[in-house]
């Protein structure tokens, strides 16, 4: 299934004991339509108050299911915020998060001083000027294949380790109403990734770091090298390829 | 000046004794920051859960004003869904209703049948398949200079009548993410005029009437002939011109 949800109201994509997430909605939905448990697996988790238009999702039943029903029947169930975009039958090696070869992130910059009254909860406000030509310059500096372990915050206890190495074929600065987006296209991310590249990216835009210190940060391997992360509000997971 | 908001939680523009409207909370601010009591002057009501990029008004002060300053203020005080998009010294002729030479409407239609979740209070969500050729048609009858009364609801009471005769230059329906929007430029707008033109253009569009049962609708300046207005989460008013 492909999931588009604004995560405003939501602890984020992965089930958790304490807070309402969207794996946890969506999952609650199912049983109440296919009377099964069944355990959604997601192409990765998307942190609190981040947003998404093309999550995918995979789950495996033995029954035979009517794709349409279930399809229309969890979008009436589920709450306005989370909407299931498309659901199909998959062979069954497909795993949402294995199976993925790429992703696509954009995150939304409101440059202007006049806010918007429509689209504060899907926009970071920018309150100093950014110099957009630091702001590409600093971009730059993350294209190809790094070890991103300087942009990754720990993942929760209990999930496996991952490899630090990853591959970031794009990243484009789209200029649209109020503002800009930035549209990052990699082979994958880590924990926290993207926010933390749009944190060092924003420093750099705000002429407190230079761009080519960002080499030296990928080179130390070390966490508390970068800045803060960039806010959630702002993110989107736009796609998941395979 | 320039006024955007989100009309979701607001009973309409203009000010009354029960409930919240733009007007008064424009004014409030505007008390704080100018200790004046000032009454707006606004381009014209919205109605409630109507939404606006581009409202325009104005009042009139014997005060010198830093305007910058009260940009500002105003925004810092007001609610994130009301937002000041320009303030502007004009001539002391200007009024923002009588001195209005033309208005550009939106009316927005989710015709997907699954919905979005970063869109809902912003569209009409069309359950029923519509027939675009025939929305076109709806509309082409409403073009030129017509007595609107079938499509004009009575104002409240205390309100001046209007001239019922107003002038429509352009409808352009234009496809966009999730559906349609349909934009209406006129040189005025009667109370709940374009709610009521896409209400009989969406049962043209359903196929329950024929276009050109609309010419006969406005024929006989009833508006009980007419049918409901659409709802008003779909509506926008873009711009007001001078």
């Amino acid at each position: 299934m492909i999931i588009a949800y604004d995560g405003t109201h939501y602890c984020g994509w992965q089930i958790q004991p304490n807070g309402i997430t969207i794996q946890s909605v969506i999952q609650d939905a199912l049983k109440v339509l296919i009377r099964e448990s069944i355990s959604l697996i997601g192409s990765g988790r998307t942190d609190s108050g981040v947003h998404a238009y093309g999550q995918v999702a995979n789950f495996k039943t033995t029954q035979t299911l009517n794709l349409y029903k279930l399809h229309h029947g969890l979008n009436a169930l589920l709450p306005d915020d989370i909407q299931i975009k498309s659901l199909t039958e998959i062979d069954s090696s497909f795993h949402s998060q294995h199976s993925a070869t790429g992703k696509i992130y954009h995150y939304h910059l409101w440059l202007d001083p006049v806010q918007s009254p429509f689209l504060k909860k899907y926009r970071l406000y920018i309150r100093h000027p950014l110099n957009l030509n630091d702001l590409k310059a600093a971009s730059e500096q993350f294209l190809g294949t790094h070890d991103f372990t300087s942009f990754a915050n720990e993942a929760h206890k209990g999930t496996a380790s991952h490899d630090p190495i990853r591959t970031i074929q794009r990243i484009d600065i789209i200029p649209q109403e109020g503002g800009v987006r930035i549209e990052f296209e990699g082979n994958g991310f880590l924990y926290k990734m993207v926010r933390n590249m749009v944190g060092i990216m924003l420093e750099t835009a705000e002429g407190k770091r230079r761009p080519q210190d960002i080499a030296k940060i990928l080179q130390a391997k070390d966490r508390k090298c970068a800045g803060k992360a960039a806010p959630p509000q702002g993110l989107f997971l736009v796609e998941v390829k395979y």
